[in-house]
């Protein structure tokens, strides 16, 4: 039934490869499926001046997208002179995502931030965002912490995020580009590696629908999710 | 408990004042508490680009805060040169959520634009801002076939939207801003009048949050989405 | 003769209804006939850098418009990411003109910023701007002199604005919309309570006006603004 | 009294050198003392959009100031991206000084932009701008009518302009700067050839003035103004 | 004598991964040594308004950098609102260089767009755009032409570039970034697969450099785009 | 064979007049033939960000080119919001070509900024630019060694340029607006007086160019730098 053959609560391949460029402190180049994000850490030894002197770290996010990931060629923001809505949407998700999963007073006063770059779109590019960053802050913290710069660790969960949603009217894992463009309903979940919840974003695109719809697609997520740890445990052992 | 008093599954004040401005076609002033929205819906014969020649209508929303709408004055962003990620995200929700509860064949190929105009802030605007908005927009569209514009009403149910949080560990209805200043969880939930969702946003400010505890708060917000249902099926009739 | 019926001499309907927003240290509705503006003064204890250390306040002012204040919407100047010249030009004005009945020795090294913001436009914008900024001004000095923050009135004196023109060839106070967009020659004046000129704005629209008729406007003047320093007596006694 | 030794009533030097840049379909600099301004008119046969298929002409112009222009460099607009307040302030006078000697029906639906860049400046360069930007007017007007493009003259008289100011409590006739940046209140006057009034703008820079001083500025203006207009006479015929 | 050990005539070790995204009509990422761009071009069947019913075709490109494809993090262009005058600078660079082995006449009215956007930068990021632009460029006129779309192969030669410098006095082949930082001299050459030059920047970083050290690293460029014309030829055939 | 007349190897007539604006420390207006630069240069004491406290100081330029300084009108930066490519590659290349003359020790820890604003483009404002940038440094510098602010000069040679190119298949010196729009290949040369060279641009505008070629122009350029550093020394001797 879905165009790709997978069953409903199948998940596209994922691989993360770390250390896809070597001045960041943290990277990786997440694939899930044919979407293809590049994940860098950058660590600065300052943080926001609302934090100064409070002893309390910071994690952002910045999110982009190649003009030429997506099936036609997109505007570039910097010639457009903006961000989009969508991008500060979505980097604003990511930063607050990862920021759940962070002792703030562990990470001592300095900024980590996460830049997410789409190099090739296929649907779900700010849950394969999410869940690279939090790869790319976990070798960055590693490194801190192998510098003795950092003593216990800050990251106190694992953070990952997939899609789901109605397609043809049948809950699927994973929603692909076909698949987005033409589901009815949409939702986004963020998780900890202990199955907590940090973000849900549910919305119809077309009719309402239900708390039973929206149940399964929780389901569905909570296998997701635990795949995707596994890949970031795989990934950073 | 609560700062303000209520009972946990207590909703503030909701007053709606039709026809607070002259000049457009629909238009309120929402007060949800201290929380004051003035809502204005606007109507032209033309759509956007992407819509031309589709006979389908649009429904977009605008958002904004006056500079002292907020305990201390922010930066005006006509002056600051560009609407915040805020800004944008907040008028993206409105519009999607508004666009839910409408059938843009009967609407026919026309836009409906709701500029949302926080006047007074103490916490809650965005849903504040989408309940307004319907208003104005059923106001508008009752216009339109009062004129004979429209035959087939576009308003295929009521849009509203409440947001309910943990204060202090216990699940509340209808934060207010010395609620969601604190709230370890706040969630939006934009629902139809037949109780369907549209769009669940929920984020933790701290800590994970549970399954379980999301649908506490789920039945809180169906509790007052139906309160602010008959709220506008009083303003409007 | 005139569109409303007014006789030429005659103003609108002046009200200004203080304390309409609850955050600012001083604010007013100001309502001109069907002209609406909503003005708050916010009080902040740090001064412009060209300022600093010269024991010297400042007043400043801004405006907007929101987007449906007029019978057709506007681009929200927000959305547009610039003010245009016309909301540059009023905002200059309005600060320039407060600033002439202001002791800025008196006001002692704090900023007061005035924001005027127009709900609904029919004519008058910025002259009904002007007059409600001084009331909103007059609150939050009143308020630091309670507190003790200001020793000696910083207010030297009433400061009130409105708008003249020639209407079909006949001299007219208080031009409202349908006026002024037929209007021969419009002329602003802003004075004090004791009659003083602090700007004199006269524009032809078409044919050049006369020195006479100039003096003509100002006689008119003269009586508007002495109706609306009463009134702002009236709302901040 | 003057720090230039001037009279009250006496004007610094005018000149007007036309055909300063030959791209220009009229071009003039004109010098009030110090104060030296590049004005070109640029003609187009085409008109803004409110005005396609009217038949009527538009006449616009645009300010600038050289960043060295002044006595310590100010910063270019185009580095900082926008053009200041003051900036749109004076470039939307001059166009609208313009037009009102202009017969739109007669220019026919074309546009004729003016710009005004200020090489030098000493004080009063809006006044100089305008009345710089009518010669280059003329000029460019001359050579549609020499072309035969158009048949009855669009300049219905001249219009030129004149900055008064009480300087030490004394009214005197074209301020500079050092006069300018003392003055107790400061007026322009925008002025037909034939002597009536285009634009009257008075501001008190401090205390207020009376309808007595505004009357003296007038006068000055008034003899200012009419040999502003013999200097565009000899300079164009 | 250099960081890296090479000899002065001596590139970094480059390839070209063809195919490295899948919606562009041509990519690839091309590697010279650490530097790491991905080039992909774009085929829309329109031409800027200047080109409209010419029968011209256009090709154009723009550049980017990730922001931490460097040592440290550089502000995100589109987050600052603008691309830098060095990122415009080599965008244009970029068009120029390829448009000039381009017959405009045999593309046909249609615009190719390149995009260059840095993954990893390590000296020498303008040159190998270009390198890899055409390799982009060639894939997506191939397919043109598999298509029946295009008739005669509109690229005319070979484009490459190469960068060649003064290091510690030596004339030296292809820069790297610890080199290029305290190059004396740094020139870039853009040349035909026959040998013309298209493009020639020479620039003293301190001391002028004389005629005859240009001709040296002339002799180098050589080398070194035969070298890079080659491995455009392995990777395209 | 040259549209002017002119022989290959003839510039068209220099001429630099010192002193042509008041304020700045440093200023001339040159011309070549009918192009017309204004250059100022401004003395700030103090220095970019990465230089303070290095002792270094900074020279740097800023170019801008008036509306109708070209046959037809271009939109004015400042009202577009953004300085253009082409502006800025400018003007980056002028502060590059200044500084490679400028021993920034002796210069101390101040900075110098050239205005360069094209009155009147006929060709070569780029090269116009950087002959009369450097005679307004010189007269700064000469104003400040005056006062005993530098002891030690810190300008170590003449910096000039003039562009060649083969119109019509013949190197030809000092291109004119007639010429470069019909060149074959163009090309800048910055060079001091003693010879060395600054920068070498060197662009195919259609087909190729050879070594030879280049060389032959860069005969030329060195017949032409030399005549420009003549008139720069007769100008400020």
């Amino acid at each position: 039934m879905r165009p790709s053959g997978r069953q409903t609560h199948e998940m596209r391949g994922v691989s993360i490869e770390t250390g896809f460029t070597r001045h960041a402190e943290g990277s990786c180049l997440i694939s899930m499926g044919e979407t293809r994000v590049l994940c860098t850490a950058s660590v600065e030894e300052r943080v926001p001046p609302f934090l100064r002197n409070t002893g309390l770290g910071w994690v952002t996010a910045e999110y982009g997208m190649l003009p030429r990931a997506t099936h036609t060629r997109g505007r570039r923001e910097a010639a457009a002179g903006k961000q989009s809505g969508r991008t500060q949407e979505i980097q604003r998700l990511i930063g607050r995502s990862l920021r759940a999963g962070v002792d703030r007073v562990a990470l001592g006063e300095r900024q980590i931030t996460i830049d997410c770059d789409v190099i090739q779109a296929d649907g779900g590019t700010r849950c394969a965002s999410i869940t690279g960053a939090w790869v790319a802050l976990r070798l960055a913290v590693n490194k801190l912490m192998k510098a003795g710069d950092i003593i216990t660790d800050p990251l106190t969960d694992h953070v990952a995020a997939v899609s789901c949603g109605l397609y043809a009217g049948q809950p699927v894992l994973d929603l692909d580009y076909a698949e987005d463009s033409e589901a009815g309903t949409d939702a986004n979940f963020v998780m900890t590696g202990s199955g907590g919840l940090i973000e849900v974003q549910g919305s119809a695109e077309g009719a309402p629908f239900s708390r039973n719809a929206l149940n399964t697609l929780m389901d569905l997520a909570e296998v997701g999710v635990a795949e995707l740890v596994a890949a970031q445990k795989a990934a950073t052992s």
